[in-house]
């Protein structure tokens, strides 16, 4: 273990988002422990439209974008067929996208529907005892115009619309709840709640402490309590797959995958899974580093609950339900390069375009659920006496 | 909504990884949807390197790095000051993990042990009834030899260690766990434990029905089974900050962290959040791009539980527990261009390294910890009454 | 195992509340498997007091109760010092209750509030697609007024606050939260909330099909969604416990409590535990059976977040929240003839005496809290070489 | 509020447990409060057995019982006809367990198995930091045999199966699982681990400090490492209804309960609920108060898992697991009066009947979920107009 630290990393007050900072600091880590970043150089984004992305720029990780599709979208937004841009270094993710979006595609396409937008931030205010703590929701109530007017002087695009609360103790845990146009809006909120909590410590008679997070935003971290209350947008992609369909290009029928369905949903119950569907990770990573998404919300955004049934008609409905997807077409990593070009590809780049994108999000893993479910299931059953015959008399 | 589908993106059976392929299907896109790739098609990468991380490539999302640390890590396997790569796009993040290893450095840096190691692929067998599914537990537990071998002939890395069971109704569910070597290991396991399936539906007298996952391995998503059972690395991370430096760099005091951890143990509890820590998946998002691991395991990887107490000599202890940490110094994405050099950079590219690899990436979710927690809690306390001398009783 | 099914139960169509049909019942038993029921016989409960709340009556189970306290509540209620009834088989229980009663009360007494009223009934509706579903949740929103009055027309006392919503796949899952009076409400709200939905179906123009529990109203089951959103009464017992007194009491400072705290917040995270505290149930269940409540209810009731600090004066702010405490003080068993007694004996039977009874139970709990988490602490560091002076740096 | 507190409850420090100590407590009661305790006072116990099982006896609760049944069981311990106790102030509860089981015994009857057997005592270990916590699992390891012989030195009948262990910070939780007879034995394991613990500090190097339960092993708490690694006994219970029987008995048919299945199982997932049933906890806790259970563990016997699928012949195959019955047929409430005589109409008395017992549990849980998921359906059913007619394409 070395014993006098290492320098800091060199850094330009005056201008530190240029070619020459870059190459600066790849030097420096050349010097320090003699590893040449030649690929890490290589990029074609301009590093002045960096400020607000990055800190210490020194170049780029290049991750491969292989493309999927087409995939026919039938949403409230997003309409046609797409072809989907997903950055991975995942062997056979894209084909396997590929697979289900093609199934998918061929079965009339994915209905998807926008159902809650909300974006949270979570002050809790302590309080001497739980009587102020309750008293203190009241009060809120009575000063909701006010508080609202204070959060939104902040902002030109987030709008307040429910200060949930939940008692614990001294403390009144609250859940501020904001739609944000076409941004994922974690920032914009954190500032109209800031300034909410100032408005309410400034005016309530007994200026009551708070933190400005409890902890049950949950911000970048999966919970029960987005699940249901939604975090994000909360997103429905759903299709009903013909049998015959199924059957000839994925090699399952719906009763087979209804009966693996049992299996999945006991164990994903008794396993405490955020999801009780298959990978909707896979699909949203390669989709978020594409797009320029805020790649850590992978976190909170592959929540997802798989709901499915066998029709009268004997084919299969299956629906995959994201309680907490958290995406933008505007600020963040949208505008830059790469991303903005992937964006565009689905026409998504830009204002007025997120519920569009977040349908085809949902899509997205609807495609990934159909098609790694199928293969689990194909590849299992392939093997299996059962498929030669043999007749069990339950499961 | 198109009528007609659009066409299949084009596919060289042949060679389908050269320039000219990923020149076609970007011309593809032009064609089919006008929009130009020009940024994604710029990257030094050699695609004669992607067979087995992407299909239907078409060229590079640029993602930003920036460089955080030097960041010193007191390891089991890491030893040393590192600069650490983090690819982002999103602003202030690589300022605020900078912070914190700032602090931690200088706090004499930062303890990290791997304390546990296992990767699962969970099959389920469902038999005839209840009895019959424990009777197979039995069974499995007399052949275990022969199980292993078979799940082993199809690796020379990984190791079978332990197959547990969960029963329920007619079926039992399992998880077959196996270190992996330096690999992360899904498909690894994926394979042998199909091959201890085969042999065991072969040699058991009932030839049991299975389906390779009865979800409970609970791939790609997070789960509580990963929290208690480990899922990947088992890495903990801890530091002791002494209180002037705290108040120092921070702006806090042991005492006013320790109290807002109450309300943030209290939420996280309440909420059913994957952490009662601050926001892990920043750090690991960042990580896992620049150094070409599965970003998809974010999902899983995030789970995290944050221990602190203060100390008898007033300072504050802070630990980070990730129990699923999913990474790899070998295969997937860890050899591909700007990846390996990110690798390298921490010392961590190529065989033998994961251990050190795991307790990096701890150090530096700690790292985040540190800087966002402190910075919330310092944010609040300002503007705090509290802070200017009002008197509590409690809380 | 026997061929030919035993016969039915006695059962007089006419009259079976009767001495005489118990009687027959027991006869009967005696006969069919050879067992006396002396004791079971041995009741003053007049049975024709029972119909509504037993069918096929053969006695009753007798049920030891001992007699814990003075506890001193100071609720906005509850207000004095109560002598309380607990129905237990287990050993040290009423000791163990009555220890921390002794310590409460000469604290000052309990703190303790309802903070929240809402008993549900949560039918799901299930539509053709998930936009239908979202719509349906305008549509209810529009016609709230209707609905409200539909569900109340079949209660005096039930009053409909509110309609939650979870929109997942094609189905609306609602919440309908209603107050209940001085009842627990389950039958209450199950009536009205059937009424709602019969309206709903009747009026809507898709007449969409329901079914009267999708669940989430979590009827005799603890759940996540309670936690967060309450069923039944929501109630908060507090204390602060000088440190003088902790120490001469129960062998404890402060400083080992909440030190230990962390323990066990970071083990029941971990864990998924419905509570962070001690033991709920035990109190609970013993009240519950005393008061003739719905003794099943202690499967969500026994819920809780305990919150605790060390104040600036050193001493020890204890609180614990029951987010689902289910109780009555009118219908059920509360009627009966030892029940009722137990309730008096608390001034607690009949109309208008609910939430002080909500607040005692809240207060015995914290009782139970103080007392067990002293012992296991205490027992501990007796034996402890920590305790001899050894001195740590960290935990 | 009352300025001086009230007195203390009486005690006879020789002889406590005698009708006229018992007399002496209740004219205590009515001269502070002026309750009469006429029938509480009516018992047919004899107060001199209520040592190990009550404190300050005042008295019995009488808490009606109803016979429901006969209930066909074919288990491994368990096999016959039974009447079953059920103590309970819920009207139609027994009715409707009775409805359950009449429709279960026509089916050929229940098949039910003790697939587990585990009580736990949950010590966690605090050391210096993570390395030494994790090194003290290897330690452990190595002296199995020596910890085992420690523990059971202090009981003849508890056998310690395993020691789980869960790394987090500094601290190593563990989980001493033990089998403990015919008795639930939560003392019994408490008091083995205390000396294991002990022979644990005094015997390695670091002498560790501990707190005796962690807060894991969820005592009287549901939790998720419940319903994954057992309490108690994990019990399942399962039968095939033909579809015939169904529509005659319940209304329904297997298409419709499996439909609903996909509802509740969807619904259950989302609230984060310890069960996908229905309502176990009312047969448990009308069981456990006849038989002299430990009430309490309603709170964690109630977790259970529904399986459940269509036959190929179209019939029901109907499961429930309970994962953490916590159950007696010695010690505790067992030998006490009522509970006896109910225990022994079920032929589940004293010594070597413990499994037999806890397969009628779970068979008595699985016809209450029978008959009441059959009801809620039934009843929708009647009033939709699905039912006449109405073809719906999916869901």
């Amino acid at each position: 273990m070395t014993s006098r630290p290492r320098p800091s990393v060199p850094r330009d007050k005056q201008d530190d988002y240029t070619p020459e900072q870059a190459q600066t600091r790849r030097d420096f880590v050349r010097e320090q422990i003699g590893t040449s970043l030649a690929h890490v150089a290589s990029y074609s984004l301009d590093p002045s439209t960096l400020p607000g992305n990055i800190e210490n720029f020194v170049g780029v990780a290049q991750v491969p974008i292989g493309l999927a599709g087409p995939l026919r979208v039938n949403g409230e937004h997003a309409q046609g067929d797409y072809y989907v841009p997903m950055a991975t270094t995942e062997g056979t993710l894209v084909a396997s996208y590929n697979r289900g979006m093609r199934l998918l595609s061929e079965a009339g396409g994915v209905r998807a529907t926008v159902v809650d937008d909300r974006m949270q931030r979570a002050p809790v205010f302590v309080l001497d005892n739980a009587v102020d703590a309750r008293d203190l929701a009241g009060w809120i109530d009575a000063h909701e115009d006010e508080i609202r007017d204070a959060a939104e002087a902040t902002t030109s695009v987030g709008r307040l619309v429910e200060i949930e609360r939940y008692a614990v103790g001294p403390m009144l845990y609250t859940r501020f709840d904001y739609t944000t146009g076409d941004a994922a809006g974690q920032n914009m909120v954190g500032k109209a709640t800031f300034a909410a909590c100032e408005w309410i410590q400034r005016n309530h008679p007994d200026h009551p402490r708070y933190v400005l997070s409890g902890a049950i935003d949950t911000d970048k971290k999966h919970s029960q309590v987005n699940m249901l209350r939604t975090r994000g947008r909360r997103v429905i992609a759903e299709a009903t797959l013909p049998a015959a369909l199924l059957e000839e290009q994925m090699g399952v029928t719906p009763q087979q995958l209804f009966r693996a369905r049992q299996y999945s949903q006991t164990g994903s119950f008794m396993a405490g899974s955020a999801s009780n569907g298959a990978h909707a990770a896979n699909g949203l990573a390669a989709l978020f580093i594409a797009t320029g998404q805020d790649v850590a919300n992978v976190a909170e955004s592959h929540a997802s609950m798989v709901y499915s049934q066998v029709t009268d008609t004997g084919d299969y409905y299956w629906s995959v339900t994201l309680p907490a997807l958290i995406v933008a077409t505007v600020g963040g990593g949208t505008g830059l390069a790469t991303q903005r070009e992937c964006l565009a590809m689905l026409g998504c780049a830009g204002p007025g375009r997120v519920r569009a994108f977040a349908e085809i999000c949902a899509a997205v893993v609807l495609a990934g659920e159909v098609s790694l479910s199928s293969a689990v299931l194909a590849g299992d059953w392939v093997t299996s006496h059962e498929r030669l015959g043999r007749n069990r008399e339950i499961q």
